[in-house]
């Protein structure tokens, strides 16, 4: 048992909670909990620590039906035990499950990724749905928009270098699981992106105020993705004008836009609507 | 100017910064910045505080004509002017734009509001559209709810005793100034609001998986309310229980559910949607 806050194994865990850098010199992140644990890609763990507390719970008495299945799924992965003391010391949360695990960062590509999801729609599967960030900045947002995206069934989310960290733990937590079943690309230039998206003929819709329809006129049984913009600052202009169409969220009182995730929802689940429809 | 944080008057702007019991006994709450202040009704507002870098901008200098027309209208209320110093230890941002009100606490009376609703829809008005939420946590959630929900055009937003307190700072920022224009009504007995609701011809809706249809089938442009559970333990069961009909937000993947602000957005948006359909 590792029982030393300055073990050196203790230290680089903190910082892979704590730092986006750390976390991509590695290309890794950490999840924390039980069900974090259990959903995880078996092939995306690398190490799992749990503390002396879970040890005892799970792994020495395992009282019940549910703690018993846990210690099964546990011996399934090489794992070390650290004190209560040290484990508190690497959580990110206040009152630790007492187990996090070193997963390894999955590789999209998202060349590959448009070609599939353009044969299998010529197999009868559903059209591609995407989501693009532009520079989001809270993480609460971008886990919700992962979840949501995941219930209303996108393909994939593609945000911005600038966007939240996806592997911030407030980001994880918010996402429910999604970010293991969600793919999501990071791109370094969005315009380059959105004529990627273009040239394989996925209409890509910007929020924007001018010459725009409602947000429920379009057809979105067809290739479709929705332009997210920044929070404070909304999309860019050489964004918005690099859009296929300009869609608009009827607004009452004296609201000027939604917040960027109920923005988000909104348009992937009249999306996901649609598709239900047109079965 | 005051420059001592020991002042009685700053130690008791920070306590209602800080602490829904200080809100409760004074009826009142604060907001901060320029632009809820702008946007407060002037018969909420009882106190104006500045910072002093705010007073040499705005009063002293006022050099373009945004910051003249602050500085007229900060002429047609009483203020005093805080240290930057003092200013920071009462604000509840870290960087503070230097502007804060004491606000009276709006008091809505459900019943009268319902009688209004009514009334208004006999005389060819929306009928009347709410969110009910049951032991809300997340500030957050809560504030997106009601900009949300301004947005769609609710009537009103119905909570009980045990959501989030609405007068939290961040619930605040989170509207985005909806606070000022969506009518909202803390209960004590959501049974017994139900059966208000229900009693006046408003139909309640559940998102529950049993028996229940999917969400866009019910018409909402009657009447309507949705029921939204806590973020954890979603609705209790007597709740539930007690709502007319039962609805779903159809979920792909692994999703359980939405995050609550999530789905109580896509519900108030197919209601709105709806509405504007049937114009």
């Amino acid at each position: 048992m590792i029982s030393s806050t300055s073990n050196s194994k203790v230290k680089r865990l903190a910082a892979l909670v704590q730092k986006a850098k750390y976390r991509r010199e590695d290309q890794a992140f950490i999840v924390e909990g039980v069900r974090m644990f259990q959903e995880a890609p078996p092939e995306w763990v690398k190490e799992v620590y749990i503390s002396e507390s879970f040890y005892n719970r799970y792994v020495k008495k395992s009282e019940n039906k549910t703690d018993r299945n846990l210690k099964e799924f546990l011996k399934t992965f090489r794992y070390e035990v650290f004190s209560d003391e040290v484990f508190q010391k690497v959580s990110d949360t206040q009152t630790p499950q007492g187990i996090l695990c070193v997963l390894s960062m999955p590789q999209y590509v998202l060349s590959a990724c448009i070609d599939n999801w353009m044969n299998a729609m010529k197999n009868g599967e559903k059209a591609p749905l995407l989501v693009l960030l532009e520079d989001l900045q809270d993480p609460g947002n971008l886990g919700t928009i992962l979840r949501a995206g995941e219930g209303a069934g996108v393909s994939g989310i593609i945000m911005t270098r600038q966007t939240a960290d996806i592997f911030n733990p407030k980001v994880i937590r918010a996402t429910m699981g999604s970010i293991y079943r969600v793919p999501f690309f990071i791109v370094d230039s969005l315009l380059d992106t959105i004529d990627l998206l273009k040239q394989n003929g996925i209409a890509v819709y910007a929020a924007h105020l001018d010459n725009s329809v409602d947000y429920d006129e379009p057809d979105y049984t067809q290739p479709a993705a929705f332009l997210i913009g920044n929070e404070g600052n909304g999309l860019r202009r050489e964004t918005a004008d690099s859009a296929s169409k300009y869609i608009k969220i009827p607004m009452e009182g004296q609201v000027e836009s939604l917040n960027a995730a109920a923005a988000a929802t909104v348009l992937m689940y009249e999306a996901a609507r649609q598709r239900r429809k047109s079965v």
